[in-house]
């Protein structure tokens, strides 16, 4: 199943610092780069390890900051040069995927590109390359294709996919049309939702012919569109480069691919989607991180740390350790404790999601060098 | 009222880590060695500066661990020399009050001693003063004088004092004989101990002759007694100390004076009370040091250490900070936070009396190196 597909390029935007996991996610040091599953490796390695199967270590892109190009090269050393795509500075994820498939398509006309966030846990990989070889499939017959998750809880963290009518593609027996996409939902929505089996979890997975995508990017935001056509049409020639980065990148619209190219293309009746049965995880907050790594057991704290010395009786919740001091724990739960050299984060699990609001407020009150 | 009294001389046996404050209090950092009220003083400093207005900076004895030493004389610079009694090992209270009662009746017969310990917090001073002149005049009448605390709650965590009859002592109204000594008690008779005004709690302090307190440890102890006197015969004289401390000290019977000296005497009608009407704490764990660094008001984090930087939502409970660390605390209620630089302890107020159970774990453990 998983051999790879010759006209199929896998590219992985590596943006995002991961506010919610504050303060082990930084600015220097965000959440892709981290294993944050005991794995041994980091995020980013995972997902290349799950792609390669599928594309070839030729044919996988990584998106990024100029500031994290070292990191990214360690983390995969296999990663062709041509391939590492650097941002000046973040302009949201049409640029970046647009980036790519504006360089990849003066590559190679008919290429098939994906795009899979660099940040998130899934498992087993088997399942989700097949939801990706039934993707290209569809993206051969001119489709723009997302992979929606069957979701396991009613979730307010996430956007829905309203699945419609069955699509008939040879080699993509799950392929059905997109009726509509939706933004995150309150609770008895999402209740709703969850009942009805046709609404699936947008876990940002786009796969698309490169030119379907830019066609898209073109209708909706021409300006930007122009932008990445004449990024790529310099792109390849070491010389001429850099002068267009800095004057055309920091001008390009900021925009989610969810908006430019999903939902119009959904209105369109262009967007397709395939049910992914794997387990998937964005790690959203440290509430996640600790059903990640309680090893399904229900009363276990999760311990994240190579040298973690902890000392508790608490039977939930998680501690992240990056240093060597001991850690007491004595009759909290649900606790949520991140031990940092120059930051120290307490809360529970309930209040996992307002840590973004704590990195907000070290911002502006001028404490950025702990961010 | 805060003459100097010329017969007085104050003794602060300065031992005890303060298991319970770990780790905040350490082996090589002992609570008293702590400013722990925010008053930039240590609690071994502000001791002394409630005994000076009445012995004298000539007539305050320390007794304290070898290791201590240093530390001792640099909190306390006017301290004379030889009034630092220096213990190679503790052997609890009768020995550490017993030898500086010995040494100090040989270089003065009528000298009347007051014991009392360098870690609590007690606020305003002259009342404390007030009740020492009163115990002092009660023991020139040759009774071993205690001061009890009136229990501003029923509190289990304390002994306790019966208050009997009245005494007539001039300069000491409040004189009063004492009936009993009571263990810690439970809930129940410690809200009967409450109700009834008669009972008060025993803090540790204990003023009379010194040659009377010798008597009395005679008279239950005659061993200990025995090696005190060899240890203060010895004492002033620098060559022959060292050879009988090492001799004698380690084989000293440890006991505390509260049952080698203060039940017997109750016993015998000899223990005499003055009722404190000052504030009193012994700071046994971290709610106690909550609850006095919130400035008395209910909904107020408690904040410890001068570079503190702390962002937090919690209304109750207390941050120790010893390092330079952003500490921030989301949606955690009477939380415990110490933050030292080799230990980090995470707890509740309610559960603040288990941090010893800590202590013994990480000493089983072989963890000595953060206690």
């Amino acid at each position: 199943m998983s051999q790879e597909i010759s006209d199929f390029y896998a590219v992985i935007p590596a943006g995002g610092i991961g506010s919610r996991l504050w303060p082990l996610s930084r600015a220097d040091a965000p959440k892709f780069l981290h294993d944050l599953t005991g794995s041994g490796h980091s995020l980013l390695r995972d997902t290349w390890d799950r792609l390669e199967p599928l594309a070839g270590s030729e044919r996988i892109a990584v998106v990024t900051g100029r500031a994290h190009r070292a990191a990214v090269e360690a983390q995969l050393p296999a990663v062709p040069d041509r391939n590492v795509f650097l941002e000046s500075e973040p302009r949201d994820s049409t640029a970046a995927i647009g980036l790519a498939a504006a360089v990849l398509v003066r590559r190679e006309p008919d290429v098939i590109i994906g795009s899979f966030a660099a940040d998130h846990v899934i498992r087993p990989p088997h399942l989700f390359q097949w939801a990706v070889q039934q993707a290209v499939a569809v993206a051969r017959q001119g489709y723009i294709c997302t992979i929606g998750i069957q979701p396991s809880e009613p979730s307010i963290g996430f956007g829905y996919i309203k699945k419609a009518d069955g699509l008939l593609v040879d080699g993509a027996p799950e392929a059905a049309t997109v009726e509509r996409f939706v933004e995150k939902p309150d609770l008895e929505t999402a209740r709703a939702y969850f009942a009805d089996r046709s609404y699936l979890w947008n876990a940002g997975m786009f796969i698309s012919r490169a030119d379907v995508l830019l066609a898209e990017i073109e209708a909706n935001n021409p300006e930007l569109h122009a932008g990445l056509m004449e990024l790529a049409e310099a792109w390849d020639d070491r010389d001429r480069r850099g002068p267009v980065v800095d004057r055309v990148w920091p001008a390009l619209t900021k925009i989610a691919i969810d908006y430019s190219v999903a939902e119009p293309a959904a209105e369109k009746g262009k967007l397709a989607v395939i049910p992914g049965h794997f387990d998937w995880d964005d790690v959203g907050d440290f509430a996640s991180l600790a059903k990640l790594n309680s090893h399904g057991r229900k009363n276990d704290l999760a311990i994240l740390g190579e040298n973690a010395r902890i000392l508790s009786d608490a039977s939930s919740g998680i501690v992240v350790s990056q240093t060597s001091r001991v850690i007491s724990l004595i009759g909290v739960q649900d606790i949520v404790v991140v031990d940092t050299p120059d930051a120290l984060l307490v809360t529970t699990s309930e209040h996992a999601q307002r840590v973004k609001g704590v990195v907000d407020a070290l911002k502006l009150g001028g404490r950025g060098d702990v961010l």
